[in-house]
């Protein structure tokens, strides 16, 4: 069952408003087993979008159209669907007298121009839209112009000719999730009868390069396997997509634990979290679960780290508070680190990262600290310092330690990086903690 | 001239991932006189992406692809501009030091994988990538497999049979952006030499909602107009987008400085700066200007505006430092705000506010100071304050005031909103004061 989603709207290729909508239809259809292959997105321009929908009835079984519903010229969809379907617009009454109530329902006279949208290609089903103007449609169309009848869609055995399936939804979100969810996915549910079950994971990872970590996993990403097994790198964090088929929902599972299991097995602590965690959801729940207590000082990162680990819900309960010691005058006076450190070792080095830690320990009374000191740039700092340049101070108990990183990129990737990178050595520090408490 | 744009990666197309590239990439081309007609999104399938590539070199002129030039088993735009090409990959020695470089600079040998990302296609103009491992690629390949020798391209008359040009970027937002300013569009400017020239302008708002500041400006934002004038709202940023088409570059800027002086006068301090500014940026902007510096001291916004105010380069001159004090013990412990106040009023009131900035100012030594206290739930704090109530103390030379904002939307927006709505209080005092002095 190939599908493919066509996005129809001039200020989408001209790249004024984003196009969401292809994703979200892409995600539903994941759901009902269907794999969209392919994205398109057309200006309001006849031509193209008659070539594009050609294009993709030859190709696909299912093609997912949105935008271009709407009363005004520009708004071509239901056109374009006529002349591939080979067929004229009628008036479609329901339509029409559900058109009025909505003008009626508002106090206003509807324009003679909306009337447009209740003209619907001859033999399409109309899918109604309550939310709104535009009603949507469900047509097949002859895969071929000349339909070929020596071909036949597995799915589709129902119809004597290899037809495709067109649905046309408004460009409006909300409208177009609605009747997704009410018009669209049980009839796909009904004529699909797939009997396959479709179920992902994702993974994500800290610490280790895409690449480095892909040689980890052996064979797991190579293309054809089920589960599927797709990397991506975002912002350092590196994300394992896990996606199984199966004839039923426990033996995706099965194939997607088992997967996980050799993950974790092969990459251990460097998995920090599924779905939709990131670092500060995995520091926040190891906080939770030892106990323990957190303060941060931040030079380099900027008070990043703070507003991560605040962004958990009720994690005032561990987190103490933070200072932002963006300047040394108030690394020393403030913080309280000795001014004959910063001078012996300058501001952006292991020592003063690690007494950063320990003095913010003790000024926020935390159990344990981290701290960052480093160049974010553009420029290198004064002793001559390369941009990028990180060292993250960890403190606790009578103790302290600290790391040296290097991120490339912007200022605000290597803030975000250096914020990743403290987040992920609090992530270690405590995960050694749990284990020695257990 | 016709160009389309091509993202790859099946996160894009399995929704996983929102693609903003070929968004950010339609506005450039159109900065150039291009208008983008067509984009295509697809998975990381050879069969998929070779198919998809030829449709698009036989129909446009230009082609920019964005994504699939990573390292791993599916990153696949190497291989496939390669194959439309007719040509082999061929190790490009620069880019292998660069990628070897890379590594060194952060102290990590260079997995044996990395290689791949020096194999570029015989023929191929390479485009460097400071920011990332993968170069881009410049490639012209026939139009027609068989290229057809009275087909003439336009634009591209010094070559002797009509070739489309493809452009391959990386699909990491920072690289391909910096890579397209540095590298595309001179090469592309040099090479198109069209007639019509656009040019555009953002100008961005702050305090007032989408369309009672859309009322301010009466008949700017109908269509067809020149300029034509976008509104968009992001995060509670509005933003005016305006785009001329003239003969010339002076009177194109003309067209934008008479639409610009307009909405400023409508529209006053609400706008608070244009193209990539932020209110962060407007902030620093307004402390230079004046040699006042700043502290913060955040509750609700848990470090945000610190964060945001670091996100400028060389902001330590003017920003002192800040402190997150999300607990009450730390309001009153570290920052000293009186254990009294706290009680009587509470941690989220007006008092408390003024009493944080206040007390910010004396401990951080600034002239200025800023602090926020509130709910961003997701639950009402123990006194009952709703969700999205937020107070913002603005403390300076023995004076403080303070302000309350209410915002809607999920935790992150309320503190993102917050952040915001404390920084423009910065802006408009710090407005005032330089009046005074001018």
């Amino acid at each position: 069952m190939r599908a493919e989603i066509v996005a129809i709207g001039t200020e989408l290729t001209n790249g004024q408003k984003l196009d969401t909508n292809s994703a979200w239809l892409s995600r539903r259809l994941l759901e009902l087993g269907v794999t969209p292959y392919w994205h398109t997105t057309l200006p309001d321009d006849m031509e193209t979008i008659l070539a594009a929908l050609d294009l993709a009835r030859q190709r696909a079984d299912l093609v997912v159209i949105t935008g271009g519903l709407g009363p005004t010229f520009d708004d071509l969809t239901r056109e374009a669907l006529a002349r591939l379907a080979g067929v004229e617009l009628v008036l479609h009454e329901p339509s029409l007298r559900h058109l009025e109530e909505m003008f009626a329902r508002r106090g206003r006279p509807m324009p003679e121009r909306n009337r447009v949208q209740a003209m619907l290609p001859r033999g399409a089903e109309v899918l109604p839209n309550p939310l709104g103007t535009a009603p949507g449609i469900w047509l097949t169309v002859p895969r071929h112009p000349c339909a070929c009848p020596t071909e036949q869609k597995p799915w589709n055995l129902s119809l004597a000719k290899p037809r495709t399936l067109l649905i046309a939804l408004p460009g409006v979100p909300s409208e177009l999730q609605a009747m997704w969810q009410t018009e669209v996915a049980p009839r796909l549910q009904q004529q699909l009868q797939l009997g396959l079950v479709i179920r992902e994971r994702t993974l994500h990872c800290f610490g280790l390069g895409e690449s480095a970590l892909e040689e980890k996993l052996g064979e797991l990403t190579r293309r054809g396997r089920n589960p599927e097994v797709g990397i991506t790198a975002s912002d350092a964090t590196i994300s394992l997509r896990l996606v199984a088929r199966a004839p039923c929902e426990a033996e995706a599972l099965a194939l997607l634990d088992a997967d996980e299991a050799f993950i974790r097995q092969q990459l251990g602590d460097l998995v920090f979290g599924t779905g939709e965690e990131e670092l500060q959801h995995a520091v926040a729940r190891l906080l939770e679960q030892t106990g323990l207590t957190l303060a941060t000082a931040e030079s380099v990162t900027g008070g990043l780290i703070a507003s991560r680990l605040t962004q958990v819900p009720g994690v005032s309960r561990f987190y103490r508070g933070g200072l932002v010691a963006y300047q040394t005058a108030i690394k020393a006076n403030v913080l309280g680190v000795p001014m004959a450190l910063l001078e012996q070792y300058g501001a952006v080095s292991a020592p003063v990262a690690e007494a950063m830690a320990a003095r913010a320990r003790q000024l926020f009374q935390a159990d344990l600290a981290v701290a960052t000191t480093g160049v974010a740039g553009p420029d290198s700092d004064e002793r001559g310092h390369p941009v990028g340049l990180v060292y993250i101070g960890l403190a606790w108990s009578d103790a302290a330690r600290s790391c040296e990183v290097r991120w490339l990129g912007t200022r605000l990737e290597i803030q975000s990086r250096a914020a990743k990178s403290a987040l992920n050595e609090v992530r270690l520090h405590l995960l050694q903690v749990a284990r020695a408490t257990n």
